[in-house]
């Protein structure tokens, strides 16, 4: 299987994590770039750099405001009198929604969803080239029926004009729109710990792409204000989303119960291609531990996922560094290489 | 004039302020009690107690869900493994509103609109005092023709189910209800020198209470998404909400032209009672340093506000510690006093 990645996607380094009120260090650190792709190579994968396909393809899914938002804040908020390196927003529209401002710091609020998503100079960079990672793999996938795209940072957290997350660009959105673009019937599925929130909105109202999501329960878990059950489309799109979120300490057989379930509604869509958000912090040992997949565990997802036998493009999500992270992807990649 | 002020206000000592990154101490601190007092008393009010009038007057402005989450927001918080002492959001919402979550981490970005309104322990018991002592002096207006209410924390960024910037209930809003209840028709004029939001979100779609505020303008500055001079109200509300966003660094004569055109507004609608939120911070010397009105200059406002002869209730909103403050307000409640 090939294996996408661009060196500059390890420049961005994010430092800040406010998390119940303190600031910790930031997990969604280079590091995991290294243990994923030792991950990848004992899977056999072939690493591949991507090649440039321009803005375009993002652009097909972000705003070209929120890009040039992106692109230039860390410029525009060394402006702000006693700034902080990084763009860290303070006030943010919430629900209540008004207009955008122009001033750097309320279009960090608006375009930045919480604290654990800053931009430092090398963000936009290594955010474009995960997206370009991405696009590789998409095209990859249907050449090939499979490819893997070490997306870091990752993507599902973004919303076509507002980060979050860790989350700058969404990767698999941004996969599954190129596919769309020709002519393929896409599903995604999210198996990442936390709910695929920016994934969902981006689709919420379009029921040309499916969106369906496995994750542990948001009602005391990230991103909290999405990823319930009843959340399921809107407009063209309502029956086209669909949440399972799962009781803390899930394990293996809960978890691949609800990815029967997903498989079962990607089958009856009619999907020919699929995009899976692969985050590994569903593990047992993850920071996070929120759920409790064993690395085992990971094997037998990915063959119940290949088992839909359709050109797959797999984009890294989460999972955090710890000792079994390159282990869990190699046993993801194993299974869906190795499937019947 | 009577001057309302109950101590239990001044317990309440927020330490967390993100600003542009950094955290900074907080401006709405306890001793801008002490300084506001001694202008009230230089002016020659008289300082009340408010009595207590329940939480009804609250909840006809704030849902319930919300006072409660005030109430027990700081208990709850505790049990967060690791948690700051004070309640500060690091995950919001945002414009792409989901679903309300049932932890304290997610619903303290539900009901928090940015990092400058953290909870501490005794925060619920001074925003309570803080609006009876805006109900005491709506019920003294009625009866003297004006009163002062030395609200802290202050009110006007408190949408109805979200505090915000300092505030958590809207004094001038639960004031002003208040005296619809009575049958009076409202208008509220906002003078701080960041626009009034909450009250704006409050009375958005209702055309019964005509809010109008003048400030710097938000393009680039807090509360940056509302305050806007698009912004006129909605619905059974459209047109009776008028905001005067002025140029940074604006003083006396541009102030008093907008509050001219606020008064000619006011007495369009026929109001027959006035709720001022009577922010100190458009002072030259005041620590946001955005507009520049003179120590004088708010006795010239207070004028041009008391000429409008309509019950008034006087609402403390912002102004911050700095030599001036107490100044202002003596220059204020006397400019209102000594009005011909």
């Amino acid at each position: 299987m090939k294996a996408f990645l661009d060196p500059r996607q390890s420049r961005h380094d994010p430092r800040m994590f406010l998390k119940a009120g303190v600031p910790r260090p930031n997990p969604e650190a280079p590091g995991r770039v290294d243990r994923l792709r030792e991950g990848a190579l004992a899977a056999g994968c072939t690493l591949v750099a991507p090649r440039d396909n321009g803005s375009g393809p993002i652009a097909a899914i972000h705003p070209a405001e929120y890009l040039d938002f992106l692109a230039t804040a860390h410029d525009r908020w060394q402006s702000v009198d006693g700034a902080s390196d990084e763009v860290i927003p303070n006030v943010h529209p919430s629900r209540h929604a008004g207009s955008r401002p122009d001033g750097i710091v309320g279009q960090a609020g608006w375009h930045m969803a919480d604290t654990a998503c800053p931009i430092a100079a090398d963000t936009w960079t290594s955010a474009y080239w995960s997206a370009q990672t991405a696009l590789g793999a998409a095209d990859a996938a249907l050449q090939d029926g499979v490819a893997y795209a070490l997306c870091r940072p990752p993507g599902h957290h973004a919303f076509a004009d507002m980060a979050g997350g860790f989350c700058f660009l969404n990767n698999a959105a941004i996969a599954a729109q190129s596919l769309t673009t020709q002519g393929r019937r896409v599903a995604i599925i999210d198996i990442d710990v936390h709910h695929g929130n920016g994934t969902q909105g981006i689709f919420y109202q379009r029921g040309d792409v499916l969106t369906v999501s496995v994750h542990a329960d948001p009602a005391a878990f990230y991103p909290f204000f999405w990823g319930h059950a009843h959340e399921r489309g809107a407009g063209p799109g309502e029956g086209a989303n669909l949440n399972l979120p799962l009781p803390f300490g899930t394990g293996d057989d809960g978890f691949l119960a609800a990815v029967e379930t997903a498989c079962g509604r990607i089958a009856l869509f009619g999907a020919d291609s699929l995009v899976v958000s692969l985050g590994l912090d569903a593990h047992e040992g993850d920071p996070f531990r929120a759920l409790a997949v064993t690395t085992p565990g990971f094997s037998r997802i990915a063959a119940r996922l290949a088992d839909l036998r359709l050109p797959s493009v797999l984009v890294q999500e989460g999972g955090y560094l710890q000792p079994a992270l390159g282990d869990n992807l190699a046993h993801f990649l194993t299974g869906w290489s190795t499937a019947p």
